[in-house]
């Protein structure tokens, strides 16, 4: 019996999002599927922590060995979601040797002059890595949809190349796990404020939050639409309630585990003669 | 008082290689300056933790406030040297969305059209950022010499293109904290038979490590060469004795310490009026 893997199993259950069915409007940031003690899920979260580096470390190897599988977790949410809160706990476990986090900032003007996925294409994980996007190229349906960034018959296009894109790179080895770390209005002021209130945290404050705030019901229906268009069997999207910063780490946390331990990753077998590599190296001077 | 802080500064005396003074010839991989303590070394290497992830933060919001500042670790040894359990201990603390590991590989085809600090230049960390080079430009002084990739006379300019880079970089806000894991062929056999031993290893070893081994002189004295030319005020080169696993996570987590101290790192001012903001977000609806 494996609990942790039931609770993963559990918790991409109730946390998937399911075209034509989920409403999103109808979540509930506040919810905790699977798990309502915040005290257990953090025991839960820390013994979870040797089982990842464990999965990581045998990801890597496999990828030593010649294999192509990586994983790229997406992290998107309206500002003060925690995308970065998340990272840092998620990640607290692993090798940062094979992990390597993209943060997505508004387009240079050289990626401007490109096709929107082409950032992202350099930004794919390699084989044996664990990718985090902080953002993602999910920005071109959300932010620019709701700043009519680009001409509407443009933007319906993109959701297609999205599943294309996506597509492919699974093709290639690439496991998806895309959350989005669904927030309310109200939290997100809490958080504002408490950035205002500690020195120590003023950088993490941007007075341009706040406009994009004010667009909170635009963002809201580009997310829907996104989710709906955008979720395959390949790459899900899960919609985390994330208004408890505690209940958001334990369920990244667990989608991570169900994704990696889905891969059935092992060491790769030796590529050279055991033997007689002991006899040589026992010779050497 | 501040402990943590003297053995820092204790060991980075002990440790730092002294161009012509230090003979790297006569250096102990067995030493254990500054902490005879195994048991002791650990516990202090837990208190270090908080403190790491600390001034890492304070790192990354500077460059958030606009600041220059990055780290770079530079981790040189013979193969199984602890190059990579140096970097998943020191890191463990860090938060990976603000660390970058770069692996030096032997060059790509591309990579050998370029000079050799072409692909060096794309690595550099940016503001904000540990780096942590798992090798470096250095193997073009060491692995080319070894084997005579490129001519003499090349060979002989490179110290100094080196030297002029790394300074480059200081002068653009670049702490170079460079770490030689300095072990006995003795220990590299016994862990070269630990890889062999294990399955779980396997993909660890490489069988052309043998052929590098039977080269260990040669290596010696491009080493040799490699910190006597390139130990400079802004790039200091230190030897950190190897043997002893503990003594080489202790060493090179209290090295970094000392770098990052050294920095006086400060959380950014407000770049905003914070009491308006204050204002427009507790009205905000």
């Amino acid at each position: 019996m494996d609990q942790a893997l039931d609770r993963a199993s559990a918790v991409a259950d109730a946390l998937r999002f399911v075209p034509g069915e989920t409403k999103f409007a109808n979540l509930d940031t506040r919810a905790t599927p699977g798990q309502s003690d915040k005290g257990q899920a953090a025991t839960q979260l820390l013994d979870l922590d040797s089982r990842l580096e464990g999965l990581q470390e045998r990801l890597w190897a496999e990828s030593v060995g010649g294999g192509e599988r990586r994983v790229v977790l997406v992290l998107q949410g309206m500002d003060t979601s925690g995308k970065d809160g998340t990272i840092r706990q998620v990640t607290r476990s692993l090798n940062p040797q094979g992990v390597a986090v993209y943060s997505f900032k508004a387009p240079t003007a050289e990626e401007r002059r490109h096709d929107f996925l082409w950032r992202i294409e350099n930004a794919v994980a390699k084989p044996g890595y664990v990718g985090i996007f902080n953002r993602s190229h999910y920005e071109d349906v959300l932010i620019v949809r709701v700043h009519k960034m680009v001409p509407e018959e443009e933007l319906s296009t993109r959701y297609e190349r999205i599943n294309e894109f996506e597509h492919r790179h699974s093709d290639d080895g690439v496991v998806w796990v895309k959350c989005m770390l669904h927030i309310s209005p109200k939290a997100q002021k809490e958080r504002l404020l408490a950035r205002l209130d500690d020195p120590t945290k003023y950088w993490k404050y941007n007075a341009a939050d706040l406009a994009e705030r004010a667009r909170w019901g635009d963002y809201s229906t580009a997310y829907s639409d996104a989710l709906e268009k955008c979720t395959t069997d390949v790459a899900p999207w899960y919609v985390v309630p994330s208004d408890s910063k505690w209940y958001r780490n334990w369920a990244v946390a667990h989608l991570l585990l169900g994704a990696l331990e889905t891969m059935a990753l092992q060491y790769p077998p030796a590529d050279f003669n055991v033997a007689e590599q002991r006899r040589l190296v026992e010779a050497a001077p």
